[in-house]
């Protein structure tokens, strides 16, 4: 098989996936294999999902890679977020001006509510950028639940905990399957809105999908009524289908 | 790093992604080199789409597998798709039933638009499932085109082809973001339905993503107002976005 190879002064957003390491792609894998530079972003206290899920990929090197952790804030504020971006671009931008390939880690899909888009857009005018998709958690949760998203004419909407009551209920009561991301603050508020709808037996629950301690629940009435972890989501599949 | 293998009498769905053979995922190429059988649906020519993106896979076996192809009718008929998928399902039990490892190769993702749903709810019964997801031609999309398929609040719905005029309208009118599947033989109501939203600059069309006769468009007033090929999705993104 054909060997994919990291290019000079090239950035590459890469997809790691939901949290299995082996649901990796070969391409993101190999450019973890060779790249110069392995970057990611990293939490105050300096760990980083993505570098977790990519540890086996980096740990079947020849050579350690030179990392750059991009530190990120936990908050809402985004000109806290902004100005990590900022930072994060300006380190990324002196290594591929020094002719280096650079792969940023993301867990997911790059461009599928991630942060690889905030850096994309502020290197692709002066650099080359390359994609890899990843896995998604959506495409992932519906592995774990051995449930397909979409059958034939059924809709299908993804929403995040962001979303406002109005927008959550609206979803819920026009399309057939609603993936609701980011659920770990909103939950109490989607358990409530789950309920109003009259859903609540379509919903499952997911976090932490692929790791040792993935969590599913296709009984939502079982759910504590109060925050859970940032990486967890609902999926909310019609349970009358036409097949 | 763990090496994955195909257990007696299982049954796996996996996904083997939208197109570039790279963009399988480490679990689904290491089932692909160690299963008893391959499985697959193949047209009436016998050709295979999702074998052909395996196909650097199922070279690198040591030694050949034993290959079902599942004759698909490509026709809109149910009662003929289901008339297939009981003979492809009873095909793979009895593998199943001699203790042999079934994989079954899927485009994109397994269980998102895909035929392996219809034989997950044959054989799941009675059968050990596993599903390994792939990268869907949505996120395959997004990479090709480099723009983020949904940012912070935005909403993102996936539609398809065979949705009615009123589905897509209402989708194209609400929502910033909309992926339209399955394109093809749907692509002039489609871009009457753009035009009528008035949505024609926020939409890309995309074809065989990740093969050698990829074709990308971001300006869709370019293209020919005629059927187009089955894999081939329309990407509408909000122009306007806050970032």
């Amino acid at each position: 098989m054909h060997h994919f190879q990291a290019q000079a002064g090239v950035f590459y957003g890469l997809g790691v996936g939901p949290g299995d390491p082996l649901l990796i792609t070969l391409k993101a894998h190999q450019l973890i294999q060779c790249a110069d530079v392995i970057c990611y972003l990293a939490n105050q206290i300096g760990t980083s999902q993505a570098r977790d899920i990519a540890q086996h990929s980096i740990d079947s090197r020849n050579e350690p890679a030179k990392e750059v952790a991009i530190p990120m804030p936990m908050s809402t504020d985004r000109t806290a977020a902004n100005a990590a971006y900022d930072l994060g671009a300006q380190q990324i931008a002196e290594q591929l001006k020094l002719g280096k390939s650079v792969v940023f880690l993301c867990e997911g899909d790059p461009l599928f509510f991630g942060s690889f888009s905030y850096l994309l857009e502020r290197l692709s005018d002066a650099h080359e950028c390359l994609v890899v998709p990843g896995i998604s958690s959506v495409n992932g949760a519906a592995s774990a639940l051995k449930q397909p998203l979409t059958l034939l004419q059924e809709s299908f909407v993804i929403m995040s905990g962001r979303h406002t009551d109005q927008q959550l209920t609206q979803a819920l009561n026009n399309h057939d399957n609603v993936v609701i991301m980011k659920a770990g603050r909103a939950r109490p508020r989607i358990l409530a809105l789950l309920h109003q709808t009259g859903r609540t037996e379509d919903a499952n629950y997911l976090a932490y999908i692929g790791r040792e301690n993935q969590q599913i629940l296709t009984d939502v009435s079982r759910l504590a009524n109060e925050e859970g972890p940032y990486f967890s989501l609902f999926v909310v599949l019609n349970k009358e289908r036409n097949s």
